[in-house]
């Protein structure tokens, strides 16, 4: 029994998250009354969701309770809840008869809960509008998970330098109390973030319903739109306000946070949030005049273009306002490489992110610096607090990780079939949580041409990316299950 | 005075390498005499080493020399001889109007010292043979500098962690004085290893004198022939032969001074040959089994093609005995990403080299025991030396820069109006050191077609990184000039 102990005491965790989703399917059994649509794979889903979670629950040893979650906990009960979302998430597909085939339907839905928005949809408008719902709401779901996840869970257990992105340690050792006062606050500004942007949205004559999905996409950075064309046939006022709030939604939640408490100093003093603004003003600057230059654009034209593009893929949402393909290739060649960057820490984005590549930046100033002055300790610091040597080479191990993954799994691709810009592009914008990628999976194109076996691949890499790569691979390491 | 100090104390040692250049200059006169051919070139060419030599020479201040080299100072020496090495290099060319242009001459000298092997010649066939011979000759002088500077020079400088990679720091104490005498065993085995492969190549019944180019392309791990067609209309034997002897220069000529001394143990011991000899046995045996399957080639064929293409890739030799971009595209994607990996340290290997791979697999090996037992000490070693966490730090660093620096070149190279492909390639194979990429600059092609702009930054980049990246680099960072 040894070996499976952990499971006992974990699972009814998962179980009881999955009561969770059973609410949500059922909820989305309200929106299609509401269109006069079936409810039937709402109610299905949702009692296989419920019946699945309570024999979880059901499996706990009676009496014994986990007292405080380790590390393994934490990563066993995370990456199954996303597993078990996923498979159940994929139900109402296959029920509705809305996608075919379960390795489709499977792909749409960790699509959705990752956050990605990569569809093997070739025609979404004819879909019900309940299932296009369903859809938008996945991303919704998991991009609140993605926050309490790397905001509350990881820091307080000490997972991968998180400690060093969110709150200062003063906080993070008042936080195990308040937990859930913590959880609640976020949530309250995921859904007020959400609720502002419908609004906006509305000013701009989007009707309700699209309004909606696209606010869950825009602030889980998910990506999937109800519309065949993405962002592209809207005005400029409604692409100006999801660019607005995918730039939001890229920023760490911490800061939001900050700001609900009108702590304007720590929001000033935070390093990654003046990184990120950076960084996507630069290229977005870069890639304006790159349109407007060879383009034949007006200069707001390339403007909005260049911004609405680069903040989606940097923030990893994936919406389209244009088809980057038909830019010249200069352009999206820095599409590609931008989506190597991921926004920041502690938001719904995705990717390597921007905490990280600014650890980077600083050691190799720190090595140019060593090479001046060989004798000299230099401290690397992050928001003016010392970046240990162990949380450093965390953060270097995991992009190196990151790429490793990167070239292996674009070989496997490019060995199942797909042509080199296709795959690698593919496994870029799936790890990193996107949507789109270059050649055949560009912004107007989907997934739905790639092979089962391509699909199941980046079905894994895009829960990979999501849980920040070790959370999961840490279970395909044999002596994880001796406990 | 005080910015130029540096110089005037360094210079004279630069000037004495400039000395070592005019010798060969003249030796390749004798070789025209021999082929009938002007020696005007060479001599010219030669005098303008002298004069410049001599120049720099008497810059030296006056009784003043320099007690003990600094790291400050073999960067400007190294950087300043590679440079003008590779500006006086190239006057043959113009000279005896073979090459057309400063700029085209200057990137085939720049290639041949960096033992780089990219060309920008059309038809290499219909030069003068004495102009070949220079050709093949640069890479041999640029194969022993190399040899010598990673060997010697930089681990007595304790520079970028080759203490590591190279002598047992109890032989690198002893070093010092006897730099001279481990200096000419190098230059020994080095001269040894290419009598070997002359004898071979003769008993294969190639020419006396394509066999001493061949040679000295293939022990500096060069690349450059004297045919068209590189290696592709040889015999299998000599293809073998040429398999081989890229295989030994791969080598840490550490080893070679063991096996020379006899010493078995030491190589038996050193962990990165285990590593360099597996890793070329796994790619070569995949791409092996490949071609066979996908290429209707008898097995011996197949196997002779991939080994003879991927050691010729992974010690950045750059020879070709057949064209892999016919080959399967999963094939030729492994050959890209194989441009990333590098021969041994202390090899006339460029790229970023196994070593550092090594370390960066221990790296990633660490990390995920660490996620198993978070309060465990564990060490990194290397042939059972500890890897200091500075060292550590330096050589991943350096692997990440080393993308930095590819990355954003190839935007550059894109911006400049080549191909994705082409750029990021030419990036890759320049950087490395190996000589034919992908795409327009594939192994049957040339980098005749590019711009001068772009020529220009290849140049720029064999250079840098020949010289292991920082030892140029340090030279742009405006703090280095002050002393």
């Amino acid at each position: 029994m040894g070996k499976i102990l952990n499971l006992r005491l974990n699972f009814p965790i998962v179980g009881k998250s999955l009561f969770i989703l059973a609410g949500a399917l059922l909820a989305n059994a309200l929106v299609a009354i509401l269109f006069n649509e079936p409810v039937k794979p709402f109610i299905i889903s949702g009692s296989v969701a419920f019946s699945v979670g309570m024999l979880l629950y059901v499996l706990k040893n009676s009496g014994k309770e986990i007292e405080s979650l380790t590390k393994k906990d934490a990563s066993l009960i995370v990456s199954f809840s996303w597993i078990f979302f996923s498979l159940i998430g994929a139900l109402p597909y296959i029920i509705s008869d809305s996608i075919p085939g379960f390795v489709n339907a499977l792909f749409e839905s960790v699509s959705g809960f990752t956050t990605t928005g990569a569809s093997i949809l070739v025609d979404i408008e004819i879909l019900p509008k309940s299932i296009l719902f369903w859809r938008s709401f996945t991303h919704w779901i998991g991009g609140i998970g993605i926050i309490v996840l790397v905001i509350v869970i990881m820091p307080s257990l000490h997972i991968g330098s998180y400690n060093l992105f969110t709150f200062e340690s003063s906080v993070q050792e008042k936080i195990q109390p308040k937990i859930k006062a913590v959880g609640h606050r976020l949530l309250l500004i995921y859904v007020l973030l959400t609720v502002a942007e419908i609004v906006l949205l509305l000013f701009g004559k989007m009707s309700f319903f699209e309004s909606v999905c696209h606010s869950f996409g825009t602030v889980a950075t998910g990506g999937f739109s109800p519309k065949n064309t993405s962002i592209i046939n809207y005005s400029p006022y409604i692409q100006y306000v999801i660019t607005l709030f995918m730039l939001l939604a890229g920023v760490n939640f911490v800061i939001h946070y900050y700001l609900f408490k009108r702590d304007f100093q720590k929001v000033k003093e935070n390093e990654e949030l003046r990184f990120y603004l950076s960084v996507v003003f630069i290229i977005g600057m870069i890639l304006t005049f790159s349109l407007y230059f060879t383009m034949n654009k007006s200069f707001e034209e390339s403007f909005r273009e260049a911004f609405f593009q680069i903040i989606s893929i940097i923030t990893c949402t994936g919406f389209a306002s244009a088809d980057y393909l038909l830019w010249p290739s200069f352009a999206w060649m820095i599409i590609f490489l931008a989506m190597f960057l991921g926004g920041s820490t502690g938001s719904t984005a995705g990717g390597i992110k921007m905490a990280r590549h600014l650890v980077l930046f600083k050691n190799v100033k720190r090595f140019f610096q060593q090479l001046q002055s060989p004798n000299a300790i230099i401290n690397l610091k992050l928001n003016n607090k010392v970046v240990s040597d162990e949380n450093n080479r965390t953060i270097l191990s995991f992009i190196i990780l990151y790429f490793i993954i990167f070239a292996v799994s674009s070989i496997f691709l490019v060995f199942l079939g797909n042509d080199g810009q296709t795959a690698s592009s593919a496994v870029a914008t799936c790890m990193a949580g996107i949507g789109p990628g270059i050649g055949t999976v560009g912004p107007v194109s989907n997934f739905a041409h790639l092979t089962d076996g391509s699909k199941m691949i980046l079905s894994f890499l895009m829960l990979l990316g999501r849980l920040e790569i070790y959370t999961l691979l840490i279970l395909f390491i044999p002596n994880f299950w001796r406990s």
